[in-house]
């Protein structure tokens, strides 16, 4: 498995120190642009040696960004099924873009707040990733940059529909703003479906945990814009806000109500997850995301102690920590994490062991 | 409630102190004699007149025995539901005594090993109970008592049928031994029915934690003789020694197979019901006694580190202080505890508040 990882296994991803506005709901924010090169057959109609062309120049052009300053590039076709998981799972790359790996490569800037993936459906995907409720600063960043490979990279623009896309549902602005929302007392008191349903009435999508066709894994969503034509990318933004704003107002709304009316029962269902994840032997990836969901819960509603419980066990418990196990109980940041290839029955064994340590639990 | 109880509160019954014979498997034995005087009419037939008479010249007779050293005397009906709960819940009394309350009593002796119910369904229930497998000091006890008993009081005897009873079924000897055993690995490897099936043919049979009717919680079972004619007291005991011997043998089978085919998921299981029971806000009767047979399988097969898993904690976890929290997690004693009437709810919290407080928990 590659060395370059070795870095990012030190510390979690830039957007997930659950710092930022609103972090109690929103764990980050993410802006990410469809670009394509004139001149060069997009993805459907794209040859082998079209596609090594495009890779030279995009790289190029990355290379030499002032933004990314010398950004990690790592071609998708040399990394073993680990790397390229791991990669998904820091949401570094799109689950879409290891699967035919061939002229496909991704570029990662510092602290991996800016990513661009190379010949995935776009010949250029940028992304900036921020922690909490963040579009705005996420924009100030991926505009900039924006700015700067147009520069050197000739974009395939129309002053008629704007920049041009592989899949027509992305012509215009080429932009996709995304919010990954945590909202377990939506859940809890039935009230998601309508919630969600309203959303996708107001122009916006709901999805899992990592994109489209995953399901809602620890009460994880990452709402976006369905449509980005037709509209400036700020009036796209400011949209998403609008209704976000309501969304994290209910999700308030039904914490103080769970308090009001159930508090044993919420404090009980906390306090049981986080015992359970203080002293399971193993674990499976889904129970491990719905049981630290729960530990977020207690810990963004005061829930908790400080420490964790237990006054002599010196082991705190805050949103970076829960943050952080959430991506680091993942399969292959597991893998990553143990040097090697694990069996899915290894796997549980390892994340067990991982989040007990990590609570103060026995060995 | 009665002021009586404090001192039972303050340390659980001699029998559930986790030592003698096999007390891995074996929590508790126990030994009990069906007598009744004679000239008496029997509790089918009695008057209330009779049934008082019955109490003076049994009460008079235990405050003289040697072996009971002034006995504590309760008139059931001159305690609270509560109180008669707890006296259930320590298997000083069986459930049917406190139901009609009237001319009703029982006799506790030192360190509660020795229990005699007045008007149950014979005159007297004598009952001497040990920790572990131990139905021979049980029996030397009774024995004596019995003897010594039998020279004051005027029991119901025929040379051709033995003691005779209320109930047939206790003719003869009026004895039944039982044991209280653990049993999980059998129910976990699911053949527990099989066992029960064979031990029945034997003539034994089996019953839950607190008697006839009841279920087997905690994966508790109690084994006794079904017929007490026609043999020797010590033939019986010998028959349900021997049976024991080998239930015991299948239960240790099982246990060392799970221990080599699936040590991982039962270690899981003993730490995640330890983890539930040191952090829940609430928790029902049922789930208690669940959680604790897995902790005691735990501790009894040394899958526990002798300090409950937190180097730090300080608080140890053994068979003891399993067994102490079995009894003490029991709705009238949770009641006695807090000195007051709760309601099940209420009984909820202050059990899983009270398991926590044991097993060093958040408060």
């Amino acid at each position: 498995m590659l060395k370059a990882f070795d870095e990012f296994l030190k510390h979690p991803s830039e957007w997930l120190r659950g710092a930022g506005p609103v972090s109690d709901i929103v764990m980050s924010s993410r802006i990410r642009l469809a670009r394509n090169l004139e001149k060069f057959p997009f993805a459907t109609r794209a040859t082998a040696a079209s596609q090594v062309e495009v890779f030279k120049v995009v790289k190029d052009g990355l290379m030499h960004s002032v933004t990314l300053k010398q950004p990690l590039i790592l071609e998708i076709r040399e990394l073993d099924e680990v790397d390229r998981q791991f990669l998904v799972e820091r949401h570094l790359v799109s689950r879409e873009h290891i699967v035919h790996a061939d002229h496909k490569a991704v570029a990662i800037g510092q602290g991996e707040v800016i990513s661009v993936m190379i010949n995935e459906e776009d010949h250029l995907r940028i992304q900036v990733m921020q922690s909490g409720m963040n579009l705005r600063d996420a924009w100030s960043i991926i505009d900039a940059l924006d700015d700067e490979l147009s520069e050197a990279l000739p974009y395939a623009y129309s002053t008629d529909w704007g920049y041009l896309t592989c899949c027509p549902t992305n012509t215009g602005t080429g932009m996709r703003a995304s919010v990954m929302v945590h909202l377990p007392s939506l859940v809890l008191t039935k009230q998601i479906n309508k919630v969600l349903h309203t959303i996708t009435k107001l122009g916006l999508t709901a999805r899992g945990l990592y994109g489209e066709g995953t399901e809602a894994s620890g009460n994880f969503f990452q709402i976006s814009n369905q449509v980005s034509l037709g509209r400036s990318e700020e009036e796209l933004i400011e949209n998403i806000e609008r209704i976000l704003k309501e969304v994290i107002h209910q999700e308030q709304a039904g914490r103080e109500s769970l308090l009001s009316n159930s508090r044993t029962q919420l404090e009980d269902r906390v306090w049981r997850a986080f015992g359970i994840l203080k002293h399971a032997k193993t674990m499976s990836s889904n129970e491990a995301l719905d049981l630290l969901s729960a530990v977020r819960l207690g810990v963004d509603l005061g829930l908790m102690a400080p420490n964790g419980g237990s006054p002599s066990s010196g082991n705190g418990m805050d949103r970076t920590k829960v943050n952080e196990l959430f991506l680091f109980s993942q399969p292959a940041h597991l893998q990553k994490l143990e040097g090697k290839a694990l069996t899915a029955k290894e796997r549980d064994t390892k994340r067990a062991q991982l989040i007990r340590s990590k609570l103060g639990g026995q060995g």
